[in-house]
């Protein structure tokens, strides 16, 4: 066996560990199946239960010490040598969005935990204790907020917030976390003891697959607005109400998309807007709809500029709902800034990728991320592999096995340099 | 006590009538009752079957012989002397939109089995039968069909259509049916010994109101279509997917209802056109809508104009779906030609009210009504209350105790001219 290669790493089959992987996501995406093909795995619901208590037993097998806290949050964990210098944590959420692929945020925690189990195979115990965490929320899919799993874990949310938070069905975060066994005070998820932070997704989008590369290194996560919009009209009679004199809340809700879709398409990109969930009141056929509410989901890579495009749709939607008479709420419950990743790994990864001919580029991400919590305490670094099509959020989500191995092995030489090798990352 | 009056109606109190009539309307508004004052009783529910039962009691009590057909349709039967001269029959729907009011369809019931029971006491046994009917369904707001009480009394609907019916959790209308305790075959709903049926209603709209008129002589009914749009685009996620790349279902549906109410705008009264429903795969926030389903319902009193506006509106649609290159479904499941109601039970009508010193009007229907059934079939009547603030389909609709009875003497006293005077109508 030759043992001329520059890095221990370039030896691994990309593929053959792809395919393991990707035995790994199939496994998984049984939990929250739907029919055509996609997976709905909402917080605390139980088909999430039932992937998080699999993920724990396949932690077990590839052994690693598993644990739970306080909201979720599942650790496996490799011990190591030093006490008090940190530990690398890896990882991304298990939760998808209605009808999503089996790559997204799975893919992150399946690298993770493949990762540590090859690092202990072959070197044994690490200097740094390094652990894969199974994140419980991401998506915002159940409940209108985001990244409750990395957010509790960085302090970014307090625990009694879960109590004023309801779902669709109006249940609470709190009774959804209690139902599911979680919420007790013994295990808190706050930690303070993390040296690094290292997120391995899908990229969501079509720029590597369109450029023929292989890993993306973010350097900055794009700023992101979420906002509830509420039109409140009149219920009436849709055979004897004459169109002047109707307070129709869809018509004025239809007027208001259109004129966000205008002015995002008039601003271009990298500028983008959606409008993805939508909610009648009655919502039926033959009566005038008294209330509509909708989402607008606003993103940007520079703060200033979605500030102000932000601000102009609000000033439109004000000028239609004021207009024709109706009334108007807009709830922004998600406003996040852009956040730069940790320039050292970016450079670490650019170094590694280089040695081992792998071909990369830096981009910014269009999607939030758990890693955009955890940069502004810790190191951070998010890399991509590509996805087919730029399809995600759908059961179309797909990444070639090759493609998954890639970053799996990328990951397992960065885990390695920061846990082994005590190379970038904070000693805690 | 004088009996120097030209009717003997005249001298009956309204406002008195209109008392009970009230007390019976707000006991019926329990079934189905919601938080907000208004009622949801939609076909076969628990509610709905609730309301037929304690309607069936009344009529029982009301000294009415009381009887079930196959599809839920209740009667109730003040038994005349001649066997073959018909039966005149009166009443209206007992099925709600989704948060409806107390009035639309449960006061003509009402008012039916009030002017029955008053007539039977005052002067016994009519010549013809007379019949009060609380009809099944009419609305369309459980399954998407109208008038399956109305219609299958008179054929249109077949039985075997009601497996093919699904309402909004994929339940047929022949498994609801069963479920509620129907579908048998014995009492088969078609009937043919009809000799005239009547139907008093609220106006649903404002005219009357605004004129300071007390009832409506309904001459014609409009045409109705209804449709269910469905668009299907590319479900993709909401922050990766740059905007000339989109293939949003949402986006093109608003594109299309924007130019379906400036068209219906440009053309103006008394057409009308209402998108009442609609629904998002997957309806949420982060992901790009892939299918967006959504209903249009469109009435003019002319057939020629509604079809023209409608093939326009279609043609605006198809040309939204193929340049945004999404695909377009449109199933036309309501197509109501514009029906006349009988002149000579008009020009009796004009007669009694004139005669009883209540003022009136002629007036087209903008709402469909089971009299539009019946009409083609049977000499056909339909009279109007005013509704306050022509509010209809929501907890606010109102009419006052004095305009229910004066409805209700209006009924009483053209029920008492076909079944005891056997004025008009057709004998069987």
């Amino acid at each position: 066996m030759s043992e001329s290669h520059a890095s221990p790493f370039v030896s691994f089959k990309a593929e053959w560990i792809g395919l393991e992987a990707e035995r790994r996501l199939v496994r998984l995406s049984q939990y929250g199946a739907d029919d055509r093909g996609g997976v709905t795995r909402l917080l605390y619901s139980a088909s999430w239960i039932d992937a998080q208590q699999a993920l724990a037993a396949q932690m077990a097998e590839d052994g690693l010490e598993v644990r739970l806290d306080s909201v979720g949050n599942l650790y496996g964990r490799l011990q190591g040598e030093a006490e008090n210098e940190g530990v690398i944590v890896t990882g991304s959420h298990l939760d998808t969005v209605v009808g999503g692929g089996k790559y997204d945020g799975a893919f992150g925690i399946v690298a993770g935990m493949m990762a540590l189990r090859s690092l202990k195979e072959r070197y044994g115990r690490p200097r740094r204790s390094i652990e894969v965490v199974s994140l419980c929320e991401e998506e915002g899919s159940r409940f209108p907020l985001t990244c409750w799993g990395s957010g509790r874990i960085l302090g970014s949310y307090s625990s009694a917030i879960a109590a004023t938070i309801e779902d669709g069905d109006g249940i609470t975060l709190q009774a959804a976390m209690q139902e599911a066994g979680f919420a007790n005070e013994e295990k808190e998820p706050i930690r303070s003891d993390i040296a690094a932070f290292v997120e391995l997704h899908i990229e969501q989008g079509g720029r590597l697959e369109d450029e023929g590369l292989s890993i993306g290194i973010v350097d900055r996560i794009v700023a992101q607005k979420r906002a509830t919009v509420t039109v409140r009209g009149r219920s009436n009679h849709a055979g004897t109400t004459p169109m002047h004199l109707r307070k129709d809340a869809l018509a004025a809700a239809v007027e208001m998309i259109e004129k966000l879709y205008r002015k995002v398409n008039e601003e271009g990109g990298p500028l983008v807007a959606t409008v993805g969930f939508m909610k009648l009141v009655p919502n039926t056929p033959n009566v005038i709809p008294e209330q509509v509410t909708f989402t607008v989901d606003m993103r940007h890579p520079d703060d200033f500029v979605l500030d102000n495009c932000f601000a102009a749709c609000k000033a439109e939607f004000n000028a239609s709902a004021s207009r024709l008479g109706l009334s108007l709420n807009m709830d922004l419950w998600m406003d996040s800034k852009s956040v730069a990743m940790n320039a050292s790994l970016q450079g670490l990864l650019r170094e590694q990728c280089d040695r081992s001919g792998v071909r990369w580029r830096t981009m910014a991400s269009g999607a939030g991320h758990d890693a955009q919590l955890f940069a502004p305490f810790y190191p951070t670094a998010l890399l991509f592999v590509p996805s087919r099509g730029g399809i995600s959020h759908s059961e179309h989500e797909y990444t070639s096995p090759e493609e998954l191995g890639t970053g799996i092995e990328r990951l397992t030489e960065l885990l390695y340099e920061l846990g082994y090798r005590n190379r970038e990352g904070n000693a805690s």
